[in-house]
Parts: structure tokens; sequence; C-alpha cells
């Protein structure tokens, strides 16, 4: 068996949570730009994190179209994430790209 | 028809392209890392950015294991990325949170 046919096949009860690491892995994330790092809130992109938040809450109305918790559980959770970092930019930064 | 469904419905043909937005919207990301805003690099969470990187590769590995392009694509050039993000702030910073 290959190396990708066992971790595929690993990872196949493992997707829900899967879903859920990245939006929760954003948090160190959020907590430079509101607390310990704000003067740095500059360096990180309006765009980038705009377009995370549009495409996670594409995932989400997918996901609850298809009621599949799999798809919307995670990108739920990420959309709010995502989101929190577009407000802080915002707030911290004003316009950017 | 609910909204829901309108736009679950609309998206069903458009997976690989709405694999890619993500992955794409890092560039301007990793341009202020690595060119306009070098000197705000310590706000970025090397924590986030790898397991950004971690969770992509999974997925791509995932995606190569059932031969299904709209997962491993997408998940491929987003693993890139992340890596990129990774490199640019261990190069700049070092070692952070």
């Amino acid at each position: 068996m290959s190396v990708i046919e066992r971790i595929g096949k690993a990872l196949e009860p493992l997707m829900l949570v899967m879903g859920l690491v990245s939006p929760i892995a954003t948090l160190p994330q959020i907590y430079k730009l509101y607390f310990s790092h704000t003067e740095h809130a500059a360096g990180l992109s309006l765009t980038t994190w705009v377009l995370y938040s549009f495409i996670a809450m594409l995932w989400t109305i997918y996901g609850l179209y298809h009621k599949n918790p799999t798809i919307w559980v995670g990108n739920g959770l990420g959309f709010l994430m995502y989101l929190a970092m577009v407000a802080g930019i915002i707030v911290r930064v004003g316009m950017t790209f």
C-alpha cells in the first residue's frame, strides 16, 4: 500500500476534525492582530482575509444546501475567524490592500 | 426556492474554481511579507501558517487518494502558498508563535 493510500484511508474518519483545524489555527493570528502585535497590523493583507471570509461563507452555504456538516461546520467557524481578521485589520489600519 | 438552495445549486459547477480562490487570495499577503511590509512580519503567526500548510498537505493527499482534482488542485496550490508564508516568517522573524 502506498503512502498516499495509507494516509488517505487514515483521514477518512477525521474529515470533520480536519475541517476545524484551520479555523482554530487562526486564533494565534487573531491574538497577534488584536493584542500582542497590533503595531504590525499593516503587514496583514485585507484582500487576502476578505477573500478567505467570502469563500468560507460560500462553502458554508454549499454545506448547508447539501446538509453536510463536514463542510459547513468547519467553514462556518472559519467564516467567523476570517471575519474577525477583516474587522481587526480595518479597525487598526483602515483601508489597505 | 430558498437563498441557500439558489446559491448551493449555483456553486455546484464552480467547485474547482472555488478551491483555487483562497490559495490565489494568499498572494497579496505573500507580497506584503516579502516585499512591501517586511518590517511587519512579526505580526504574522507562524503557528497559524504552519497549521494551514499541514492541513492543506493532508487534503492534497486525501484528494490524490480519491483521484479527486476538486480537492487536490486547490489544496496543492494552497500548500505551496502557505509554505511560502512559513518560509518568509522564519526568514524575517525567526521563531515566533
